[in-house]
């Protein structure tokens, strides 16, 4: 079973307006709610592949409802440990004319201590039956910057983690096997660790950054290089994963979407040229689906066979 | 008793972001809440007030009950109708650079027609033991055009309607007592009935463009005129009440203050002139509070005395 964890889960709600105008009053055309947070995302994706999934983390207050009741219809395996904030909302406006989209996002319910102790017991219980294990997202106000590292611990099966920022060096320390930065979260968390070397963007850097991480205790890292692909930085070498061509629409949830990928591998144990070709095909298909969390089933079959691997001089 | 009716009550939300950016992401500072409409305002208002006041309408789905919950923690009397669909939400963006102000208004759920025959019953049960009944506000889809005419001959108390569009022009040949347009509804509603005279904004076209809509069933018509105060136009006479000096702020909810005293002053069949005073000073005091349904009480109180009452010559 794979556990997804998303301890600052939202729901996103969706505005459609004709164009935004700043300091105007705007009728709202249509309004979408659904189930979200990264570990949501790929609990979904995970479920879309027909994974036995149970998705996990923090809920409260009538946004928390409404977010189980939209995995109840979406027919997500869930058991969410209960809080008394009020679970956070992410919203779109999306300008019907131009396509454009406007994000604002709720900083999320404030997190007890007594709730975060007893969501560990939760987790604990949860753990001890999934193989695998993902942690996503940023942590909600009020928990321990190295909350992950704490989960990473307690987590028997193996434990992939996507996060940012503190979260991520703070989690990093707790030795999750998998952790998937993309290019700018790796250089912002990597800051100061490694000489530029004049080739900002190159590859050689790339893995040189991640090379750090994994001498910080993470197992293998996973770097997403957008449209370029994906890049593994493992223990038992480095491979590069290229998509045939670009794909054209919303990249948010392709991350979502390759950890599904990974979590996925990661359970089947696959080697890491098959869990990085799959990946990529499944984040490209899911930037062709409007919403995050969705993929293009026809897309991710057609694209699998087409992805170039090719291995790469491991960090000196 | 006051009873208000709010037809498509919201949830307003307020959100707090350092400046708006089209097309980019936005962490939201705070998130405020709280119950919502033109009636829900007037209500808030008027139990401010000290009046004996319920609130009544129609809710449903999560929103509904967050919209109760704040009436309850507001000390607010309600009993609003139950509806299969979920009641509308309205987001106020605004800018803590600028403090400048993006409204996004959702249109609220289809209400049922079995729905609007039960609210029919409802209505008439606590409109029985009402001396004032106060129709404010929009009309959710779903619900014939015709919503506030049929309520005014179901309320054997007197009625004041504020609403705009259709569900103003299809409300009054129900005959409501008192009518509360500002003067860009009232030109929008009377659009091609009277002759505009060369001074579209002046009083005597006002004065007549309010006597059109006496004759078309408005027992009498208070318009309000932003900064230049209210005007009266009822079968006594014609009224002007002027305030001293223009008050800065948010002028959202200045409309539903000026409701509340109205409704008050007809509980206590108070002459027009003191109804005007009243209403000017409340609606001013309503521009210096921030959130609509608010008014600071000292500021009413000081300018109660200010405002300037003239009597006009009837429309000829």
């Amino acid at each position: 079973m794979i556990l997804t964890v998303t301890l600052n889960a939202a729901l996103d709600v969706t505005y459609e307006v004709g164009a935004l105008e700043q300091g105007g009053s705007h009728r709202v055309r249509t309004v979408r709610e659904r189930a979200g947070g990264k570990g949501v995302n790929v609990a979904r994706v995970a479920t879309a592949l027909e994974c036995e999934v149970v998705a996990t983390g923090l809920l409260g207050g009538a946004v928390g409802d409404l977010v189980r009741d939209d995995l109840d219809q979406s027919g997500i395996a869930h058991d969410f440990a209960d809080i008394a904030g009020t679970s956070r909302r992410t919203l779109t406006i999306v300008e019907t004319e131009t396509g454009e989209a406007t994000v604002l996002n709720e900083a999320g319910p404030d997190v007890r201590p007594e709730e975060w102790q007893a969501f560990l017991d939760h987790f604990g219980t949860l753990a001890a039956s999934a193989a695998v294990v993902v942690l996503s997202g940023s942590l909600p106000p009020g928990l321990p910057t190295d909350a992950y590292a704490e989960l990473v611990r307690r987590a028997p099966g193996r434990v992939v983690l996507d996060t940012d920022g503190t979260a991520l060096t703070e989690g990093v320390p707790g030795r999750p096997d998998v952790i998937k930065p993309n290019a700018d979260e790796l250089r912002r968390v990597t800051a100061g660790t490694v000489s530029n070397g004049g080739n900002p963007a190159g590859a050689s850097e790339v893995v040189s950054r991640a090379a750090s991480l994994r001498a910080a205790g993470a197992g293998s890292v996973l770097v997403s290089l957008g449209a370029d692909g994906m890049l593994a930085v493992t223990s038992d070498g480095v491979w590069r994963a290229v998509p045939p061509r670009v794909v054209v629409g919303n990249p948010t949830g392709a991350g979502d979407a390759a950890v599904a990928a990974t979590a996925r591998a990661l359970l089947l144990e696959r080697p890491w040229d098959e869990l990085l070709r799959d990946a990529v095909a499944l984040s490209a298909a899911a930037v062709a689906a409007p919403v995050a969390g969705d993929f293009d089933p026809d897309l991710y079959v057609r694209l699998l066979p087409e992805i170039k691997i090719e291995g790469l001089p491991c960090p000196s």
